[in-house]
């Protein structure tokens, strides 16, 4: 078999059965070799930044890393800003980028780049692959370094002839690899800390249905729980413990974590604002509180929640119970009454795919009262990922209901991402948030001291001129559309969304 | 002035004076200073690659950088595959890439990134601004970098503090930088090989009206001469000689120079195929071929051809008569009755940003036979630069017509550009050449020994489930749009478009 089969067939034996791929000449191998090695899913995206938020979301709900194919280069260039969304969330991604052939690069042709530079500003292992025979060694190598705890991004870079030319046998088959075990000493000082009035900052994989139940009991026993609010994937439910989650903005993140003089970091990092401001300090916690790790990344915070539970003989964690959401009357649309709206309708095991930006804190606020739902925020602030990972978290999930909750001016980034949800029939309903302005940065602007935008400035942040038509923009991509300006037509749309399947799109007009 | 305004007027003292933004909060200081510092203007795209591809475009028709301004490393890394392409085409550019605050950039923020690390893969200079006392001397140096011929992409990280804070005066007005002369020595010795039989090829700035006057007399004179075909610009004219460009393909390009024994560079590398193949050498000269530089891609080409003409005594260049396209009579679609249709309507001192891909050669040899127009192919092979490089034309060029001829796989890449063509009120001309599929991919894909692709191959080059809309999309994005599946359709959308102003789009369904 050619180098591209071998690749092909380590990554099936290592339970690698999606390629985000969009190829071209120095990919043809591996594109011949999907029909020859059955079981891998090849799936068109029509711009890489689509394939790398698309890995990032499968990664996030399937726990397992899919692969890209990207082309050259500038393939990957494209794919990079979701790649560094994808690291910053520690979802695994393998991405697989042709290279020219060997004897071709020396010749400065016009695709030649420095792809190995390229891929190591968001991979965290990069390999330009030597000679075909190495392929098996070097696919499973692949697998094995996105599987590193908590999960990391790998690329290889292959030379078109080590495609095309025979190569060896497929690599080897993998053991598992789990997250590094909790520390039990750490687990008795972090005991101790809490006893002493320290609080927990979950972060990472800890948010998920086991993990927080272990938090619940914790929070039952008394102890403050904050969640790191750019953690990959949170579960919400009605009888799940929802910790705090750290606010946006530091003046209000602050004030919660005053009083600590210890927070202890489960699969976290001490916690930062999402900017720096000439106003404000950086860091959320008080200069005089100690953080203390009770799990890194690597290791398995989760499980350390439990014992930490048992050690402190934590009770079982009682849900409080939450009023639903009731139907909002009709009236205009905002983010608060699209919350009200979208709280009461969201079906039981939704998955939310969450880049309304500005928009974004009423809508949640309404959301997980009457079932459960995925979280899935944007984990590195580059806007363009909603979209993206929506297509992602519906290749892994086919039997689950995603919701792309989208800006406008985000949206936009990636909009090809609806074609892909169309070719693939991928049950997802985006709400675009029309608010026909990059909002946030009317509110950032003020708070870097820039003062009010005069005309040149506001034409920086308005999108009004020309509108866009997300109804014309989402049929041109294959995607059927509604447009909603009140919360009545909203509804009518939104419950034809959760009763049918396949994509759909609602631009939500909101009120000025 | 703080450190934003200072760059502002440092860029305006140095004639920039157009910048390509899609800010962040942590370049709003720019975007307010756009307000107190009148003649800089501030153009928004909707994603990074257009910015990019824009001032590629800009450069390549203005002769001068324009600047982008783009949002930490996420926002650079979307402007990479663009700025790869302007690498290629020598195009200079100036990226001002916004960083964090320096007392935020210790921990870790999300959106933190190696910045530096991004822009290297692209830039050929690379600057971190350390205070803001130091700001007008770094944007005088920025663009004196971009200057440095043949042009280079220069790029200035400003953390946002040293936007806001206090900086000194605006930087120096530079003295302007021209490319070396030629070497007199090196004229001799083409001469002399040219007596000998040497072709020469002809790339980099020599292929607009001044050179190619020259390149005409030696042609005249019976020295055969060759274009770089990814060089940035080439002007076509009826009475203005015209080098043969070479193929694409290399089994095409490599008998076309199999007779020399010496090639002489004007502007230009040895050429080489666009891929490297099994089946095929990658250098398009022989091996015997030995490739003699008159002058370096740094040196005035131009320059050297007129010496060397006058060396040679060549004489007067006369225009052969060639006869003018005529109108198509009314059928399908293709690649060929488009050319002609373009060919005959296609108005005086047109510029055409050319990413047909694989629909292009037969429409290009129709262009240029009535009148004259500059030709902006992509450069760096990676697409998504056609519709970004037609707005910066238009920028560059309000007085011209700019046609963006369009592949619909590439034209998907950067659709956002049409959005800024509406904003604008470009005079753009887009034709989507439809042929629902990545056409030039079945082409390559047997050339690599890949063979005929089966289902699933298929799919990943097919664009035809779901069918693209772009009448929505250009709609959806503001930019009023036309259908046209016959020539006779075509030529009624076409001459709408040629005699009305603004953007305008005509999908042409090419027969399959």
């Amino acid at each position: 078999m050619n180098g591209a089969e071998c690749l092909l067939r380590t990554l099936l034996a290592n339970d690698v059965d999606l390629c985000l791929a969009n190829p071209g000449t120095s990919e043809m191998q591996f594109v011949a070799a999907l029909d020859r090695v059955p079981g891998m899913r090849g799936v068109l995206c029509l711009q890489e930044a689509v394939c790398s938020g698309a890995a990032d979301g499968y990664a996030r709900m399937a726990r397992k890393p899919a692969a890209t194919l990207l082309h050259l280069g500038p393939g990957l260039a494209n794919a990079l800003s979701n790649l560094h969304n994808a690291r910053k969330a520690y979802s695994p991604v393998i991405n697989i980028v042709g290279e020219h052939s060997t004897q071709h690069l020396a010749y400065n042709a016009p695709l030649t780049a420095d792809i190995a530079a390229i891929a190591a500003t968001t991979s965290h292992w990069v390999r330009t692959l030597e000679s075909p025979q190495q392929m098996g060694e070097a696919a499973a190598a692949l697998v094995q370094a996105t599987r590193q705890p908590p999960g990391q991004i790998a690329t290889l870079i292959i030379p078109a002839d080590h495609s095309w030319n025979p190569a060896g046998a497929p690599g080897p088959v993998l053991a598992p690899q789990r997250p590094c075990p909790p520390d039990a000493s750490a687990v008795r000082n972090a005991a101790r800390l809490i006893r002493d009035g320290a609080a927990l900052l979950l972060g990472g994989r800890t948010l998920t249905r086991h993990g927080l139940e272990a938090a619940g009991r914790l929070a039952a026993a008394g102890v403050q729980i904050f969640s790191d609010r750019y953690a990959g994937r949170t579960t919400h439910a009605p009888d799940l413990f929802q910790p705090q989650r750290l606010p946006y903005f530091p003046e209000r993140a602050q004030p919660l974590l005053a009083h600590l003089r210890h927070l202890i970091l489960v699969e976290a990092q001490p916690p930062v604002s999402f900017f720096g401001y000439p106003t404000h300090r950086s860091l959320l916690a008080p200069p005089e509180c100690e953080c203390f790790t009770l799990a890194a990344f690597e290791q398995d915070g989760t499980a350390a929640l439990h014992v930490l539970a048992d050690t402190l003989r934590a009770p079982a964690f009682v849900p409080t119970s939450r009023p639903a959401p009731a139907l909002p009357s009709n009236q205009p649309l905002t983010p608060a009454t699209l919350g009200q709206a979208i709280g009461a309708l969201l079906p039981h095991h939704a998955i939310v795919s969450d880049e309304m930006v500005s928009a974004g804190e009423p809508v949640l606020e309404c959301l997980g009262l009457t079932g459960e739902y995925d979280h899935l925020p944007v984990c590195g602030g580059s806007i363009g990922q909603g979209l993206p990972v929506a297509v992602g978290a519906a290749l892994a999930c086919p039997d689950r209901k995603v919701f792309a909750l989208e800006g406008d001016g985000s949206g936009m980034y990636t909009n090809q991402a609806l074609w892909t949800m169309a070719r693939e029939k991928l049950d997802v309903v985006t709400v675009v948030f029309a608010n026909k302005r990059y909002r946030i940065l009317d509110v950032e602007m003020g708070r870097t001291g820039a003062g009010e935008p005069g005309r040149a400035a506001n034409d920086m942040m308005d999108l009004h001129r020309p509108e866009l038509d997300w109804i014309k923009l989402s049929e041109g991509l294959g995607v059927p559309a509604r447009r909603a300006a009140t919360t009545g037509e909203f509804i009518t749309a939104f419950l034809e969304a959760v009763t049918s399947a396949g994509p759909i799109l609602i631009e939500a007009v909101l009120a000025d």
